[in-house]
């Protein structure tokens, strides 16, 4: 298993439509996440900061994220998510940060 | 079970002090964090900022968060983690962000 965690900055104008969004994230979307092997996936906000936290349960991060850009689903999900974030010219909206600390 | 999600900011000269003391933990210090109940905790770092995401298991939080306050082992460790953190006037390092989102 590997765990995961990544920031990201909102428009100041748009932090109610992500939050509305997360509060009822279609279902399919969540299929297609567990599809991917992504488990116990997690967002925090304060302000306009983002702090996803996920964990990988499958056997190829990289094949499954490339299934997941690829998706139908997550690319029209995407096309609502996307302009909440500040730096929308950048192809990754989530950074990854490094894990200095863990404990099971 | 609970789930937490915590921000906190370095002092600039004391990123690799409070990243050094976090890859070699105290044995004591992880079986104080066990024993108040939190599980799967993990820090990540991105230049001075810090993210922390942990689980409760226990049945009081509060009361095991005093449990851990008092704790000689914790105390001592905090007076090597305290002045790495910028706000160090602050009651509190780590600040509670909001859960927007969960997937199982």
């Amino acid at each position: 298993m590997r765990r995961f965690g990544q920031h990201a900055v909102l428009k100041d104008d748009m932090i109610e439509t992500y939050t509305a969004l997360h509060a009822a994230v279609w279902p399919e979307v969540l299929e297609v996440i567990h599809a991917c092997n992504l488990v116990n996936y997690s967002i925090y906000r304060s302000g306009r900061e983002l702090f996803a936290y996920f964990e990988y349960v499958g056997s190829d991060y990289e094949a499954d994220m490339r299934r997941m850009e690829q998706s139908e689903v997550m690319q029209r999900w995407w096309t609502h998510t996307k302009p909440c974030f500040l730096h929308h010219d950048r192809q990754e909206y989530y950074m990854d940060w490094n894990e200095i600390f863990h404990l099971a």
